[in-house]
C-alpha cells in the first residue's frame, strides 16, 4: 500500500488531497517539521532531501509534488485527474504545477525558510527576504488570476491535479500578509475546493493525526 | 512548426537539446536577456512570466522546462526520451526534473537574480545571497552525485529528458565558484552529454544565432 509522508500546513497537502480524490489505498504518516523530524536519520534514509511530501510505493520512493501528482493521476486513471492521453493538455498541467513548485512556493518560502539561501545568522538579509514576500507572492497570484487560471477549475471544465496544488498554496496567502480577495477567481476557487469531500477528508486526517 | 524561444546561457538549453534529440521540426528564436527582450510587450504577450524557455505550438504556448521536456518526449515517442508507459519510472523522471527546476536552478539564481526575492537596492542582502550560492548549489549536486544519479545516464541505462537538463545546470558550476570535479559522476556525465551530436547542434545554433 502507498504511504504518504506529510506535514501539517506543508505543500504535501496537495499530494494528500490527490490521493483522496483518486480513491487510492494509502496510509498517511504525519511528521513534525518544527520538531525537526525531517532531519532525523530514519527520515533522511527515506528522503535525503529532508522535505515533504514523500510517497512510498512498492517500487520505491517518489518526492516532489508535481511528480507525485502526475503519478497519482496516471496510476488511478478512472479518477480523471489529468488529461493523460493529450500531450499538450498534459504539458499545460505540468507547466502550471512547475510554476507553483518552482516560483510560487519558492517566493513564499523566503518568509520562513530564508536560511536556505543566506547564512542563518544574517538577520538583516533574512528580514529583507521576508519584506519582499507580499510583493513577490502577490505578483505570482496576479499572473495566475489574470492569465493562467481558466475557470471554473484551473485547467477549465475539468478538475485536475492542478486544483489541490493551487488550493494548498492559496491557503498560505494570509500568512504572507496578502488579502486573498485581491484575487477573486482564485479566492472563489479556494472556497469551492475546500468544499469537496476529498479535501475535507484530507484536512481532517492531517489535523487529527498524531505526529509519527 | 514548433518555435522555441531561448537565451544564450539560460536553462532553455535543456529544452533546446531535447528538441534536437527528438529530431523535432522546430525553429529556434534567440532573445537577449541582458538587453531585456524578455520584458518587451511582444514577448510578454507570448509569455507573461518574462522568462525562457517558451515553446510555441499549434495549440498554444508552453513554458517551464519540466513541462516542455515531457511534451517533447511524449510528442516524439520514437526518440525514447522518457519511460512513457511506466507511471512510476515517468514519475522518477519528473521528480528529478522538478528538483532541478525548483531547488537547483533556484539556488543558483540567488547569485544573479536575487532581486526576485529582496529589494533590488538592498546591496547587502543581494551580496548575502551570492555568498551562500557555492554552499547551497554544492549541496544540491552532492545529493545528485551520491543519491539521485544512477549512471551511466541520470535514470540508468537510458538517456532521458533528465540528461540535457542536468547537463545545462551542471554547466553553471564554475560560474557559481564550484569545482565540477568535486562531483566525478556528474562531471563525467557532463562531458559525455557534451559529445552528443544533438547537443553540439543545439550549442552551435545558440552561439551563432543573432538575437531576434
Amino acid at each position: 500500500m502507498l504511504q504518504l509522508y506529510y506535514a501539517l500546513g506543508a505543500c504535501s497537502l496537495a499530494s494528500h488531497i490527490a490521493l483522496e480524490e483518486a480513491g487510492a489505498p494509502y496510509e498517511g504518516i504525519r511528521i513534525d517539521l518544527k520538531a525537526g523530524d525531517q532531519r532525523q536519520p530514519d527520515y533522511l534514509k527515506l528522503n535525503p532531501k529532508g522535505r515533504v511530501p514523500a510517497l512510498v510505493t512498492d517500487r520505491g520512493i517518489l518526492t516532489e509534488n508535481p511528480a507525485i501528482l502526475a503519478f497519482v493521476a496516471q496510476s488511478f486513471p478512472a479518477a480523471k485527474l489529468a488529461p493523460l492521453d493529450d500531450p499538450f493538455a498534459f504539458a499545460q498541467v505540468q507547466s502550471f504545477n512547475a510554476y507553483l513548485c518552482a516560483t510560487v512556493h519558492v517566493a513564499h518560502a523566503h518568509r520562513a525558510r530564508g536560511a536556505r539561501w543566506v547564512d542563518a545568522n544574517d538577520t538583516a538579509a533574512l528580514e529583507a527576504m521576508k519584506r519582499k514576500v507580499p510583493e513577490s507572492v502577490g505578483a505570482c497570484f496576479d499572473l495566475i488570476e489574470k492569465g493562467m487560471f481558466k475557470g471554473p477549475w484551473v485547467m477549465g471544465e475539468s478538475y485536475t491535479i492542478c486544483d489541490p496544488y493551487l488550493f494548498t498554496l492559496a491557503n498560505w496567502l494570509e500568512n504572507d500578509s496578502i488579502d486573498p480577495k485581491r484575487f477573486p477567481r482564485v479566492y472563489d476557487h479556494r472556497n469551492r475546493v475546500a468544499d469537496r469531500p476529498a479535501v475535507k477528508r484530507a484536512l481532517a486526517m492531517e489535523k487529527t493525526a498524531a505526529a509519527a
